[in-house]
């Protein structure tokens, strides 16, 4: 679910459809908490998310299996009830598609099934249609919180850390776009992403969260969508990010930093807790996941990055422009 | 939401998806009802639907303005809930969209406003992206039900119900596939449907409706639901069927009633009660709709017609053929 900073670039009417929907200020009855945030909280702890997923815009055919097409949508769609520290428990699918088998639903179903069941969710509802252009799904994610973390809870004198390694999936899509094959570990990280369900309990109610969200923009955009809603500032250290080893090998070091700061859709967290709270042992321990201190929150606003030059820099629309993935598949809210 | 008898004909691949989503055997916790009705209902009283609408599909551009193809697609969700007995709340809106102001975002937006504040609803989040091909727009509906009506409840003796009159929505398609340009009567049944919230609710409670279903797959099809999941024979009268005045204008009578009876969009709700429950003049005078007695369920299976010269035919996949009305925009669930 989006609505946040629109990442969409030129397309001014993108950005005017997320402000939009942005009706915070009248919830309706029911409702806790609406727009702005990775997902939708309703009275009786529900939290609903919708992820949508469209050929040619959120992956191409020639890279990815029609399951893995399916498993990547519930994916990133459970990936943002998880953020919110929800349990998942159901997903409704929307699929359009083309007539005459050019995508194997079955396989498609397959694949959600796959992702849904690893989350613990089962497939409760949905609509299909034809489609006489790229297959489409949107997938609703329904989840169970008793209590979600949202973005806008993070305090000054927090610390920001990241789950998992980063810029492996901008990367695999860096090598498709130029033609090549990604290795199985880039491949990987694009294709068959996993939603951090059991992190992100663990991470609300035992190192008690003051914010959370899921990496699909970019720990850049993402960390911005924290500072925004949080009124804060979110200072990320480039020395300690996370790098996946993969994007490195791949990309060289500088080129991979700028890919996980910046390239999305890894799925991994980004959360804010008091310091001192996160035992990175226990929590590799207990889920075979790193976790990593990236950055510090402090009274401002914006996320700024301290550079390994020590060059401090501030994220504000239109800046950054050196950090910016541009061989994205597109740019898009995701 | 559907998932329920496939209309997509030759498609075997949409039949295969819709089957797949059945999984009613094994609800997961807080699910009290999946796939197989209008919406899901969980835990709490919510229900949940998601409707999806694509250009050249659904719609086609020349036919209808931006604004009425944001409405249009809201009121299709929100029917889904309106037949659960529901009062909607929130919607979350996902829609992919063509770069470069093909469609007036803000305008198909408002439509989606003006069709959530009609049900009592609002925007409550989604998702955008663009498209490489057609508008898309999936509308997830969000309600309250003390008492959700399924279609799985009618019984031997009762009565089946529609609300209003039917077929002017599929006349409108026909005139505008044969080149012509429908009246205003046909072109505001396809354009601007109302989603039947407060009489839903009114049914629901004080007629007692053992079940209830919006008629969006054509009266036939959608008692056919009624009957399936009820395990009843539903008997239609075609001299009974409410058929649109404007419908009959263009069409004649005899066609009129195929398209009463098998167009479908038309968004009325078809229910059933047990006998002498229903006063049409009370339900005309409270809503200013009509309400007509169509049928009758007794001991058996499927949707049989009466039709005007005495002949009763049995609707079974694949029969029925002189009642179809292949000039739909396109066979599809809606």
């Amino acid at each position: 679910m989006n609505n946040r900073g629109s990442r969409f670039g030129p397309g001014a009417e993108f950005d005017l459809i997320s402000r939009l929907h942005d009706f915070d200020s009248e919830l309706p009855p029911g409702v806790s908490l609406g727009s702005g945030d990775d997902a939708a909280v309703l009275e009786g702890g529900w939290v609903v998310s919708t992820d949508l997923c469209v050929e040619d815009v959120h992956f191409r055919r020639e890279w990815i299996t029609d399951k893995e097409v399916g498993y990547r949508a519930a994916t990133a769609a459970l990936s943002d009830i998880a953020a919110m520290a929800a349990a998942p428990v159901g997903l409704l699918v929307s699929i359009a598609a083309q007539r005459g088998g050019a995508f194997d639903l079955e396989q498609v179903q397959a694949g959600i099934l796959e992702a849904a069941g690893k989350a613990g969710a089962s497939v409760i509802g949905g609509d299909v249609s034809t489609s006489p252009g790229p297959f489409m799904v949107d997938v609703v994610a329904l989840g169970k919180s008793t209590s979600p973390v949202r973005r806008d809870g993070a305090k000054s004198g927090g610390e920001v850390w990241v789950t998992g390694s980063l810029g492996s999936s901008a990367a695999a899509v860096r090598v498709w776009r130029d033609g090549g094959t990604p290795n199985e570990a880039l491949r990987s990280a694009f294709v068959t992403p996993e939603a951090r369900v059991n992190e992100a309990l663990y991470i609300a109610k035992d190192l008690f969260a003051h914010a959370m969200i899921d990496i699909s923009d970019g720990l850049i955009g993402d960390a911005g969508h924290i500072a925004a809603s949080s009124g804060v500032k979110i200072t990320l250290n480039a020395l300690d990010i996370p790098i996946a080893r993969a994007a490195i090998n791949h990309l060289g070091r500088t080129e991979a930093l700028r890919y996980a700061l910046a390239g999305g859709e890894d799925y991994e967290l980004c959360f804010v807790t008091d310091p001192g709270t996160v035992d990175p042992l226990h929590f590799l321990d207990r889920y075979g996941v790193t976790v990593t201190k990236v950055g510090s929150v402090t009274e401002g606003e914006g996320v700024w990055l301290k550079e390994e030059n020590g060059t401090l820099s501030a994220f504000v629309s239109g800046g950054f422009d050196h950090w910016a993935v541009e061989d994205r598949l597109t740019e898009r809210e995701s």
